[in-house]
């Protein structure tokens, strides 16, 4: 039941990464038939140029509102406090909805749109929310919007802002997806999940792109992120893969997970622990996630790259939200501090040495989730 | 009573627009001793290589957050909307702090740094007070920034989260300027105005370079701006000069000023308006400025560019705030939304016709002032 496509690139498909199988690209199609793995893309052809490859035909068609390009900044105040190698922070909160989300929604509506769909519905905590709602409005497609009613006020305001219709949920982070799940089969509309579209991914491939560009080539050491559903992780992995095939890199820096203590299901994976504690809550709500779909491609990433993953505490997130604030002039939200917090960890346990080069994404603007400090 | 300077440029001096007397750089020097008007800066050699001439000696010691390089959005949208010819938005929030503030506040505070100044007063209805202390916290200065008591919580909290000393001021826009010169007096601290600042606009100059980048020399017919204070105007229109004097571009836009009908000094003074009354409130908190310390220059910049100033009321502001969320994806704070209330203003009384282009500068993130949605 594919909508009829205008500007999707014809040489695409989608494959599971999981057993190899692929597929006729669709924006319903979001899993494997057989094992459930949500799925990629794949490109039939990809050129040797250095740019990035794209599912849709030309540039000409991206439902933009002037995501990426974000800056990377130098920052010394760190190195000194953590006596460490070189940090930088990629700023991504420096994006039109104030997160990294808009490179991937920028690329999912753009695809969206080449489908010619009308309707789309998302579920988030918050960030992907508000940046759906601002790509459905310039893609003019309607958007619905399935949020945790305990979301922060600022996130909740701005899913509003843009026009969205907003389905504020009570109770877990899962009731949500339920709640959203179950309006897409009642109405028949497209579930546009960032967190399981292989469309968000190509956008998100970006980061990878600018991180090369901003070193010429030469790539850090280390990379850090906080990690919920693993968007920008798998996002950036994928980039660094396509960057490689194209010779403009020679190695992927090593890609580390961070998770809050209440939270930590890749971490528990990493370890071989079979944790079935039930989770707790944190103040880093956008990597409060219990399940994310793409586990098992993180643990392989995980591996492949020579990555670590740590998780690390609510105190400790808090602290270094107010760290980057009165140190660094960065204002961030929790769930971005949590990367500095596991910055520390990995510098106090070995893991990145004194001489090694480290960037970490500041994934998303303190304006947004402010009511901690 | 110069503090000693180790990285300000030798052939840069202070001069007054108005008789043209020079001084010697200062951080504590704002304003001629003769005639009052604020001073700007000149320098003794301009290269004629395309790159922007900067106060301090090298862009090593420049005090970054990663300022500027904000995108050019196309508004078709808006297009559409209005009947007229290409709008693009410049968007300015997507700066460290959120506002296009930043491009002035990294120029001052990093002429302080070379000024060796350890403590800076501001004061600010807000963007620029967050913005000062974010810089100062990167430089290490302690910011002391006095701000209406009035001002949106989103940017109260925010300069207290960059640990700068908040001075919250019960009273009008003036009470609060008046309480930072007397404590200026009373301590002996450096009064780093933005609005007063020769420096600052020295940063806000960045804006017309990128424009010229963007465009590979070519100027839009139209820019417009909500002023105020008039930072980024004449920062702007400082930049132009520079770019037209270095052969980059050859036209400077028609540079268009908007006010909100509460305060409008400016509209009154374009149109030989010799109004008395008291002015009102405004949503539009960023223009609410009764007594522009440049309002002189800002006339002869309205003159020679061919620039109209107009006056649009809060309703408009409002509705054009929800326009540009729910048609464009575009979630700025009142204050910006007021140029394009004026850009409709400009359309409907034939100040800018439906084949020319035009640019709108998009000030401030609505996450920081979204009180009225």
């Amino acid at each position: 039941m594919s909508e009829i496509s205008t500007s999707i690139r014809k040489d695409i498909s989608l494959y599971c990464s999981s057993c190899g199988a692929t597929f006729i690209p669709d924006m319903r199609l979001l899993a494997c038939n057989m094992c459930q793995e949500p799925l990629l893309v794949k490109y039939q052809e990809i050129s040797t140029s250095p740019h990035m490859e794209i599912p849709v035909d030309s540039c000409d068609v991206l439902v933009s509102l002037g995501e990426g390009n974000t800056p990377v900044v130098k920052m010394d105040q760190l190195r000194k406090r953590l006596s460490c190698g070189e940090v930088f922070g990629k700023l991504e909160f420096m994006n039109p909805t104030g997160s990294f989300k808009d490179r991937g929604t920028a690329m999912m509506i753009s695809v969206a749109k080449g489908f010619n769909i009308a309707s789309l519905v998302e579920d988030s905590s918050g960030n992907a929310g508000s940046s759906v709602a601002a790509y459905c409005t310039k893609a003019d497609i309607t958007a619905h919007i399935f949020v945790p009613s305990s979301a922060p006020k600022p996130k909740l305001d701005q899913i509003s802002v843009y026009g969205a219709i907003t389905h504020k949920i009570e109770g877990t982070r899962e009731m949500v997806t339920d709640a959203a799940s179950n309006f897409v089969e009642e109405k028949g509309y497209v579930y546009g999940a960032h967190k399981l579209s292989p469309y968000f991914l190509e956008g998100t491939k970006t980061f990878a792109y600018e991180i090369a560009r901003h070193n010429s080539g030469e790539m850090p050491d280390h990379l850090i992120m906080p990690v919920g559903n693993g968007s920008l992780y798998i996002g950036a992995w994928l980039g660094f893969k396509e960057l490689i095939f194209k010779g403009v890199i020679s190695k992927i820096p090593k890609m580390h997970v961070v998770q809050a203590e209440a939270v930590k299901p890749l971490v528990n994976q990493f370890e071989g622990n079979d944790n079935k504690d039930p989770v707790g809550t944190t103040v880093a709500g956008g990597i409060s996630v219990s399940s994310p779909p793409r586990s098992k491609l993180i643990g392989e990433i995980l591996v492949e790259t020579g990555g670590h993953a740590a998780a690390v505490d609510d105190e400790d997130i808090l602290e270094w939200q107010k760290i980057l604030a009165q140190e660094n002039g960065i204002y961030c939200e929790p769930t971005s501090s949590s990367a500095f917090a596991g910055l520390d960890y990995f510098i106090r346990n070995g893991v990145i040495t004194k001489k090694e080069s480290v960037l970490v994404a500041v994934t998303g603007f303190g304006l947004k989730d402010n009511l901690y400090i």
